[in-house]
């Protein structure tokens, strides 16, 4: 069930409308609008009657939702969600680029790494710090250290940090460090961790699991909504199929789809979408003409060194080459990409 | 093993070592090429030792292929093929489009179609005359009656047929009608049709079956080519998964795979890869900067009446954008799009 | 629609009935039962009046049938369909066991496989004689020559051969050999080919294509049926999945499936299934408790020399031991295996 | 790298080992055998030189283990692990049959089932306390209410207790009162909950993801024994595929693949592996002759009136009958079923 306030109803109109949901055993999720406030109900088992809000002031209608997913929904809210870091703005007119290595593997490397997409107007960088992995003998990232060449980095160059946050336990320290939590494809089934991220106050990269549905998908950021953080970008990275010429089967199919279905941000990745390096770029220009709002991609300065996955990262003159090619695709989808920062011409040159 | 004729080979020269060939109990095909010729030699269980044609006359090496398909790979044939269909080029600079109904259901829809079409600038009209269906009690097209209105439907347009060739049997009638044979995703593994398509002096769209893998799809594509027939469009149109918000899933992926493995055109079909108009625009948007070759799109006048597929059939003003869109992808992938004849105004309007 | 005669019902009365069904442009199947006569008509696109029916003579009841699937299903047959091969049952108490090589390899390799198999009590003998291959290149069976050696085989033994028919230009010369017409996984989709198999008189085995659904098998079947050959067997042979430690998944669940769907009897076919010999004893152990007809197992006299599927060929030591350990599988679901001719004792022994 | 020690080695030589194995930087893992001890090696990034251990005192061999996982597989210890939970052996020779609720729902309803399952001579109860489910706003079990309700039948009855762990946060409020910890299908890959589990000294029931290959399921098994918790048995329910008409497809192959590659007890859960209750005495027949070591099965007093899963849940009376007809296929495979308890007869009947 979703309440529609008036548009001219005031604040003491919302807060009777939420302890009238909260009086009956739901909970009340406000949802601001462009327009208007809407409150969205969860909790409820059955069927809510409309008339024990309709009569109350300043409520203008309230309609059943359809589906499984509630808050995430676009019936629940129309307009798309814009989230800000900093200034920066994920959804809105300007796609979202991030961009960095798969793990963070030294100080040089990640210091490195962010200065070349600095110049290149990357606003946000990646890098694992606590890496799940496969199995219990692999790298399992620098942890801590690596949060910490993750933030030097980013201070440095003025960007912002999406980092994977692993598990609970290391929730806090993860978001201590990180503007944005990633949520990994494994741990997208996680519903504790989903819990634990629904109370942070910072914005969400949710990774949909390779043998996720968009419905589970969908669930999943409810999840997170449902604890309060509305600011989750979904995030597209391959599906397990049968097909072995590709590492996973990335599913674009998925952006379009989830862009009518929800109001979030959509994100995809072809790094781990496709698992080589020569189908990144005609791939990531596929997502953005598929509607794709950003892009996460796997930079390494020197991918044949690289600790690991360095088979599906972009050197960086490819990277470049990419978002010189986005910016056309850019503009024919009425998107900007950030430009770089102009090099200070240095004397040896 | 493939043996590379000098550019100085004189013909004498390449029907000496086709004869050797043959010589030994195996099949020679001549690859014509820009700046030579080569022959792929096929049918040989081992290794075949390169000294029996080194020493021959106009040979310049003799390289062994690492791919189970030979003739359809890129390392037999590094140019991309061109296939000419009358006037018209598919592998070439112009993209190839190739639209219209799921089945040709009467003289007068087919007419209709076309004639939008072509003020488009469509070249390639599509429509099932022979339907393969999952059950027989379900509408099977109209059959020779169908191959009849096509054919007068793209007689009066100017434009090329590509339409369904069910089984061996009907073949023959098929390929009197049709301008290109398709061989549908569910015939992919259909052996037997195969050879008979491969001996047929028609170009192909051979579709990727729904479970079939990337190299699947080239050795069937493979099968026909093994029997001389080199005109092969490979058209990806979604793979059976786990998802269900899609009819199938897309595989875009294999876009770029394709190119890189084979020198054949690649076309896809966003229609049946979705099962969904309203994905049908963002989805061909994506396959054109994937790098796919051309695309082949349902248009129906009706779609709420169409006996098959309305639900993923485009209206005609939804596809007379999607061209206008195409048009700026195709020239930034260096890409042409046939431009719409000028309608003569009728008096009547 | 389904028409239940009474069981008093004369033939006249049935003749009636279907006369009356082709009056209305549709299609008649008699299907005879343990009790009473039943009519299916098929070709309806949509709801029929059972009032046309109700008030002719001998109509017991006239009923809807819910399935895509409607002569091949439990709805329209509840007793099993029990299919006559000479002298032996197929789908009845005894289990049925068909065993045999991937491919017809020579005249001794048929000759000895079938002394071995009839001594351990098999009835019914399989073996490639044309072989649909991935490649174009690959073993394609003796044809012809092998057709003829299994029928040798089959007549010194009194067997009853099993074997692939790959298109519709061989069916005639297949059937002329063959008791039993297989199609194969890869024809499941190959409509024309059904039909024809539908028109001969000879039961099939049909392979459930390695990406059908349950339902798209049963209306493969259907296809067959609607010609009215209702002697069909349904055949388990794995399903592509992600899953790569095993070459197919056999899908053991499908069986229960099918025994409530439909009436046909099922064949498991452990061999394709797995992909590996040393996982067929479990896995046909498996498939009779879960409820299977029968089996089709492929057994090798030397598995390592065989020119296709070796490696999930069974030795005859280890089939021998399976048919021991099938006896008392039988024999704990009501079931019966044919048990081996004495072999005559040999003076040198 | 596994160190085999001599069958005279002692206590003081295995130690030495130990220390050696420590020096290097490595994790030393001494697995008993009934013969002779081992010592798996892990934490190495590549070969390591056998001549290092070869000149110990007690070193019988050191032979290098060529699959990822070490501590589970097969060829570190070639013996069936036997897990004892008070008197009751898992993965010994009495099949072990794990059963209850899909969830907890009231004391009266634990109780009930207790007793029933004590009365069939079941040993093992499951019930849900912390569910995790794919929507927030689903049940989500009665968490530590539950966990009372379980040890009060569990103790009242004999019975030992498997209910899932659902995330760190409450592993050691549910390893206080189960017997054994569950680990569910959507857990598989939180590698962090693995390692607290492998840290906890309870054994564990480790569910396969439903899109998990047999090597992950044992790359999560050596999570979990790398931290020194070998008492581990693996669960097959079912992976996710195309086909519908089952919820899952339970994936019986997996049965002698995983029993071939690794010592760890198997169980299979058709419960959840095909969604449907009338499939589950089939498909726990089939698992039984395929090699299972047990199988976990939801039984609900009420199954139409269950708050999740009832549709998969046995009725008592199906309960009891698949319980005799397992005693003769368990006695088939040289394995025994436990018997019930008599029931005291009641004077009211």
């Amino acid at each position: 069930m979703l309440i529609l306030m008036k548009q001219e109803a005031s604040k003491a109109d919302v807060e009777k409308v939420k302890e009238k949901v909260k009086s009956l055993g739901f909970s009340a999720h406000e949802i601001p609008g462009a327009q208007r406030v809407a409150i969205g109900i969860t909790g409820n088992k059955g069927r809510i009657d409309p008339d024990l809000f309709l009569s109350l002031p300043g409520v203008h209608d309230a309609v059943p939702v359809s589906k499984a997913y509630k808050l995430v929904s676009r019936e629940v809210k129309a307009e798309d969600t814009v989230i800000r870091v900093k200034d920066d703005d994920i959804g809105g007119r300007a796609l979202t680029i991030i961009a960095g290595p798969c793990s963070v593997e030294s100080r040089n490397q990640i210091l490195e790494v962010a200065e070349m997409l600095r110049e290149v107007g990357v606003r946000f960088l990646r890098g694992g710090a606590f890496k799940p992995r496969t199995s219990p003998y692999s790298f399992q990232g620098l942890k801590l250290e690596g949060l910490e060449y993750l933030r030097e980095a980013a201070d440095k160059t003025g960007m912002h940090i999406v980092t994977e946050v692993k598990d609970t336990e290391t929730l806090q320290q993860v978001a201590e460090y990180s503007d944005i939590l990633q949520v990994g494809a494994r741990n997208m089934y996680n519903f504790s961790l989903l819990e634990r991220v629904g109370e942070a106050r910072r914005p969400v990269l949710l990774k949909r699991s390779f043998s996720a549905t968009v419905e589970e998908l969908l669930m999943a950021a409810e999840y997170i909504a449902s604890k309060g953080n509305y600011h989750i970008m979904l995030c597209e990275r391959g599906i397990r199929t049968f097909e072995t010429s590709t590492r996973n089967t990335l599913d674009l199919n998925a952006v379009p789809v989830l862009k009518k279905l929800s109001h979030l941000p959509v994100i995809v990745d072809p790094s781990h979408g496709t698992g080589a390096w020569d189908l990144v770029i005609p791939m990531a220009q596929a997502a953005i003409v598929a509607g794709a709002d950003g892009l996460i991609i796997e930079v390494h300065p020197n991918p044949d060194l690289a600790l690991s996955d360095g088979f599906q990262s972009l050197r960086p003159d490819k990277f470049r080459l990419l978002i010189d090619r986005l910016k056309t695709l850019g503009s024919f989808m009425g998107r900007t990409v950030p430009s770089g920062v102009a090099t200070p011409i240095s004397t040896e040159n």
